[in-house]
């Protein structure tokens, strides 16, 4: 937790906030914080400063806060992640969150597991408490919006050339396609696959969607690899 | 296992293995392979190719080999990693080896708890295991060197100089230095902190080793996202 992340039902007066529960075991017993110390925080889907400690109790503790500034740049990437095991799930989505990706479209394939589906990982409230640890982490507000597509078809067919419009769009594919390209700026709309790889049918329907083929060398990495190697050549 | 991994051991001619035990429940359970199927195969430190399976019984199966290709040039990279929590290591360890690093020190830095280095992890036989994993997800078969070094100051004052020499070394911490350059290829040290990072101490002791301070932007990464994003670089 490098930022203390506040919500408005926290707020007191206008710049004092009261914390209990995760945040406040967190000040207290990693930061170990006292009266008077400062604290890196920041409003959701606001500004971040920092919060001065007025009081401490045994279960709660009020804030001075100074939000001043804006949360980091978004990542201008757009991805379409298949739908990982759930266990994976939850590491991924923090590490994307942390990387900055503001749109998150977990989709379908093949090769995903149709049970991955059901995992109660995938209710929005499960979903946020990920993403929350994933801005904690990186010191970001700005809460990513993530969509749920278990049908491949109709979603390429349907949303995707909507999604995908004023982007350069790429799907990242094993000995497919060029060189991941390095220095990346523009917005981008990145697909990954599953472990193994989309099929081909799935390949094909991308780049009728204009998604260019790229790779990252002979090597085959995990998903949970492969997605921050992918998107740091985005930072 | 994207290539099964042989050892000279395995051999019974100079092309014809016998396998068993963690490999044959792969080839026979995930690759659901049958008499006459190919399959990509290595040699540990060895070249890479592919084997026909010629029969399989309740408990082992035999292959003929075909070893023809050299595995895949290694990332120029020497990774100084601050050793990570054991649960991590085990990630990072797989992730790092897939991704192509061959020299892979595990130092100690002042936010490292003792209580990591007496991890059962660290034994050289389970190390193995996990850079087994690494080389046979990312179809390499080159096993990286692993140094452990658990007294930082003798480290980088004795040995880090012979190591570094001849390379840009690098080290990456939030907030200091330069952006992290892309596109690198030329020979390179690179050393990453524990979580929270290496202390001013020990970015000065690097530095006077002629480490270059580099940042990933604003964002705080946790180590098992930076260390795959970083390497990315030399991709």
């Amino acid at each position: 937790m490098n930022l203390i992340l506040l919500l408005e039902e926290d707020f007191l007066h206008s710049d004092r906030v009261c914390l209990s529960g995760r945040r406040y075991e967190h000040i207290v017993n990693i930061h170990r914080a006292a009266v008077g110390d400062k604290l890196r925080v920041g409003l959701l889907n606001g500004l971040i400063g920092h919060g001065r400690v007025l009081s401490l109790n045994s279960d709660e503790l009020e804030m001075e806060t100074f939000l001043d500034r804006q949360p980091p740049e978004p990542l201008p990437v757009t991805l379409l992640l298949a739908l990982p095991r759930p266990k994976m799930l939850r590491r991924i989505l923090q590490s994307i969150t942390a990387m900055g990706v503001k749109e998150i479209y977990l989709i379908n394939s093949y090769r995903v597991d149709k049970s991955f589906w059901n995992s109660p990982l995938l209710q929005p409230e499960k979903l946020q408490e990920q993403l929350i640890l994933g801005l904690e982490q990186s010191c970001d507000t700005v809460l990513p919006q993530v969509y749920l597509r278990p049908r491949f078809k109709p979603f390429v067919e349907d949303e995707l050339p909507d999604i995908s419009s004023g982007t350069t769009a790429y799907v990242a594919h094993p000995g497919m396609g060029v060189d991941c390209p390095r220095n990346l700026h523009a917005p981008a709309s990145l697909a990954i696959g599953p472990e193994g790889g989309f099929i081909p049918y799935e390949v094909e329907k991308l780049q009728s969607c204009s998604f260019i083929p790229i790779n990252l060398g002979e090597r085959i990495l995990r998903v949970e690899t492969a997605v921050p190697v992918l998107l740091s050549r985005f930072i």
